[in-house]
């Protein structure tokens, strides 16, 4: 690493050619190699722009040029090119380095990123706040040919077209986003590549360039003919001409010198233009170039045979999803599955081999996936529709507004529910149970385990409006049987006295737990399985308040406010209970990275923690602080 | 009307011919104009379509073949075709006809829809449904050009031209979406209508179907050869060609015998195919031609002048946020406004006259808005996002991911918070203290009356963070005297004994008449104003808990899942105040449409209906209905 050693910011780059470049893109590619394989995390998008990175900070001058990675995933070469490079090891690890663009790690991480297609509407935005300040810098957005096609990144597209701001696209087109690309855009896209054009492009630019002299006042002047000369060279790109962009491209992403000449001609175009550059996800490791998805999203694997570290030992409730859901289209013909994007990630794909014909990857348009489902169940299909819980966020108002206004069957499977771990802040799905319960006809459920979530779906495909399943990454609970579901009632795991804890899915084995612990000190509580968030059971809640009155309980893995324990409080103010209720939350703030564990002890959300506010509670403080 | 007479289903209009159809048009432009002269509604919209609504049902077959209209309120023609003639004069008010598709009003309103952007999703959903059962049907979305820059009907494109379904895209082209459209597809549509080829267009359409013999099967066989010649004869469409769509246009939206032929042939192409129809918003009314933006939607008017029959008293919420900040803008340089294609309805008209470089209407794209005003604020203005709580929905994700979770300060004016009236259940303010107050950054307040609201801008001026202030359709408690906020406390208003009201917004104004009512029974609640939903002000509700045992109030426009009165009883559990709540707000249904004054009657949130709630719970059910 004798190049690298000497990188500490994107200054140590200037005085390197790009034979030195070229070179620092291997080193660069083998230390995230060799970091990632310890401490997992996205690797074939990393690789696939080592280059890219390299130009953008060589050719521009960061922190005064503002970068913006959208979805940030890729960001890596980028962090280690801005001071952070001996911090690399702890990526995604509690405490370390973030795994995305974090504003308060580094002023190179202008805006933060981690949900799909934000950064035009964001590079506009500021763009536009530095013309208004009349101030000089460039803004760049770099961005993936999957985000693109997400609804924001074209409303953005759209306005910037428009607003004539001085700004940059650069278009990443690898022709993937987790899974590879779907819809008119990719195809659009794809014969750009294979056009005839592509193959004597390069030869073309190079013309065009020597004929330029690099005087910048010069080319000020002739913006007009030099944008219709570029218009007239590269009609590949005329979707993007006729929204108002200047058009570049494609350029071999992995070219350095290539990608060093057009994005210095590029930083003198006036007004909006999209560079399209073509890379390769997992470039440079055998592995990952022949399965980019797999290699997606790693754990820590063994650099030489690409082999996972760890493996899961129960199947998880994505896999659980895709092959009962799988098994009911075989004799319900009606059952129709949706993923945005994430037909690996939902556990979908092997609903995707077996039922073809009713298989739809949208890709990343959460809206689109949603509104999509409402018209398949208008017309008799019965939908169902695998989205994360904070991707999800994005269809809030199609959820609401096109789907359980209008009563309709349609299933939400909200997958990785709940902490997500080392995703951190943009991804944590804390947050589904208050966007959702709210939601009037909206049935919501969490299941304890696997096995529960099957009879979920059971049942939610005999009820005649809309449901949502939510369930996390881990498996949880998997030594607890399940029965099937005949109605909507809640579960009574453990039958105790005075207390009751309110549980609700992956917080139903922390209950138990908790219960083992309460138990040693002679608290017996009641545990049940508050399987069903909306509606409530509230014939069992009724019970509850003639026979449990010092204590209840609630417990999600949702942040407070209103989640399920503020539906319980909702419950006990209307029946007036008098009853002393503990909610048991996340609390309101955004949780950042690191291992489940990790971040249920930091919240105290772990069994001995709860066990000992709930002792605090009961018993009273010196007790408690004595016991412990 | 001696046309319309006859006409009670669209089977009636199989029976005419294209010269009764003309004739039809004009009656039907003439009874929609006498009707909403008296119940006021959509009028420019439904004036653009009249002859385009009846091409459609005579050339198509409903309910047979779907006809989905996007945003809905320009299906007055469709309604009146369909049997609902007779109920016209009930259009919008309470029990009476919705403004809006509504499913349980006939079966020909096969999609329900009030929010723009969707028909196209909903389209491809129930043409791959049809595939899938091997049924054979037509599906037609009617969209505007306005509601095409929404971002998921750009995602509903991307899919569509993948899929490759048979579905139909009326592209409606009036230029306006409420206010003229902007972004590049609109200067890309307006750039294909005022190309040469349109003024020629129809001569060479007519030689074309003259060309093609009728027969069916004959033209199903040369289906891509006439879809190369469709391409050939209609470059001006490139993009969504590119896109995957036969394109088809422009036409003369109100040349009935073009749109009959061209229809007739539209159906029978297979794939997507989108005929861009060219309509001028408010046709056949001199007054609606001339300004269709304030023709949009109307209050009861005088035909023969134009002139609304009533005339708000107090200037509007909306108008105090544009006033104000237009005057708080010439001081400071940093503020920019952003609307989503609405600067009339959201009072900023004023602000785009007098700071046009700082204002900002990008279309409808309220995703793009907020993430376009989070770019704003990181290079240092001070953004003010104006939408409607309804649509607002749109940017769930944007306001948590982009806005708070980056702490950016972004003030977001919440306007038609609550109920607002005759829009109905699509355009209900009624759940954004739910999604709002969970986020974690954000503050939210809640304004008693348009003077507060100034103050309340003022001060989240001086903030750091992301600020959201809602407020409602309707000017309340304009005789209250409001004073500037220096802090995020709250406001007594009345101070009594025992029992207090914690009232949000517009309720306040509810409050004190409730108080009113309750002191003649011998009541005295404290009354305070919660203006800061969230957060809470604890050291107010802390001296409350001294002071008053005996019940609280709480007052909102929102329904009561997850809204303030939600939060109220999150503090109540964490202090374990021991005292009876009873929270009043909207229940958990979808709330149709009616005058304001209507739903809250029918709500029981008016102050009678809340007055006697509160001695039932205080005096006892004997004394309650004695007194009543």
């Amino acid at each position: 690493m004798a190049m690298l050693e000497n990188i500490e910011t994107p200054k140590d780059l200037k005085k390197l050619n790009t034979q030195d470049l070229v070179n620092l893109a291997q080193e660069i590619r083998q230390f995230i190699l060799e970091n990632v394989t310890l401490t997992g995390g996205h690797l074939a998008s990393n690789l696939g722009v080592v280059e890219m990175t390299l130009a953008l900070h060589y050719v521009y001058n960061s922190p005064v040029d503002k970068i913006i990675w959208d979805v940030g995933h890729q960001s890596y070469t980028h962090k280690i090119l801005t001071s952070r490079k001996e911090q690399f090891s702890t990526l995604r690890q509690f405490g370390g380095l973030s795994g995305f663009p974090k504003r308060k790690e580094s002023i190179h991480d202008i805006f933060e990123t981690g949900h799909s297609s934000t950064s035009i509407s964001a590079a506009l935005g500021m763009a536009k706040a530095r013309d208004l300040r009349k101030e000089d810098y460039h803004v760049i957005a770099v961005i993936g040919d999957g985000a693109l096609t997400g609804g924001m990144a074209m409303e953005a597209l759209n306005d910037a077209g428009r607003i004539n701001s001085k700004m940059t696209i650069i278009l990443n087109d690898n022709e993937m986003s987790i899974a590879p690309n779907v819809g008119a855009l990719a195809a659009y896209l794809s014969r750009i590549r294979s056009n005839p054009r592509y193959k004597w492009f390069k030869k073309v630019v190079e013309q065009f360039l020597r004929k330029i002299p690099l005087a910048g006042g010069w080319l000020a002047d002739k913006t007009e003919k030099i944008k219709n000369s570029f218009k007239y060279l590269l009609v590949p790109g005329v979707l993007f001409e006729e929204l108002g962009f200047t058009y570049i491209g494609p350029v071999d992403g992995h070219d350095l010198p290539m990608l060093l000449r057009i994005l210095n001609r590029v930083k003198q175009i006036n007004g909006p233009a999209l560079v399209h550059v073509v890379t390769q996800k997992g470039k440079g490791y055998p592995f990952s170039e022949s399965n980019p998805a797999q290699y997606h999203g790693v754990p820590p694997f063994d650099i030489e045979n690409g082999e996972e570290a760890k493996r899961r030992e129960h199947a998880s409730f994505s896999q659980t999803l895709g092959i009962h859901l799988t098994d009911l289209a075989l004799s319900n013909p009606e059952i129709v599955a949706i993923t945005a994007a994430m037909p690996d990630g939902t556990g979908l794909s092997c609903f995707q081999k077996k039922h073809p014909n009713r298989f739809f990857d949208v890709g990343i348009a959460e809206q689109h996936a949603v509104t999509f489902a409402a018209g398949l169940a208008v017309n008799g299909m019965r939908p169902v529709v695998a989205i994360y819980s904070t991707f999800l966020q994005r269809a809030y108002d199609q959820i609401l507004h096109d789907v359980c206004r209008q009563n309709l069957p349609v299933i939400f499977a909200v997958d990785r529910a709940g902490l997500v771990g080392e995703d951190g802040d943009t991804h944590q799905g804390i947050f589904d149970i208050s966007y959702l319960r709210h939601i009037p006809n909206l049935i919501l459920m969490a299941p304890k385990n696997t096995e529960e979530m099957k009879y979920m779906l059971d049942y939610s495909l005999l009820m005649d409006g809309p449901v949502a399943i939510r369930y996390p990454k881990n498996s949880t609970a998997e030594d607890l049987p399940s029965s099937p579901l005949n109605n909507l009632k809640w579960e009574i795991l453990i039958k105790g006295t005075d207390i009751v804890i309110l549980a609700v899915g992956s917080m139903v084995e922390t209950a138990l737990q908790t219960e083992e612990i309460l138990r040693k000190q002679g608290i017996r509580p009641t545990v049940i399985n508050a399987r069903i968030i909306k509606p409530l059971d509230y014939e069992t809640l009724d019970q509850l308040i003639e026979t449990h009155f010092k204590l209840w309980i609630t417990m999600e893995d949702n942040i407070v406010e209103g989640g399920f324990g503020s539906s319980i409080n909702e419950y006990a103010v209307i029946r007036n209970i008098g009853i002393r209720i503990k909610n048991i939350g996340v609390p309101n703030i955004f949780v950042e990275h690191g291992t489940i564990k990790e971040l249920k002890e930091s919240l105290h959300l772990n069994a001995d923690s709860i066990a000992m506010q709930i002792i605090y509670e009961t018993i009273g403080k010196e007790t408690c602080f004595a016991e412990f």
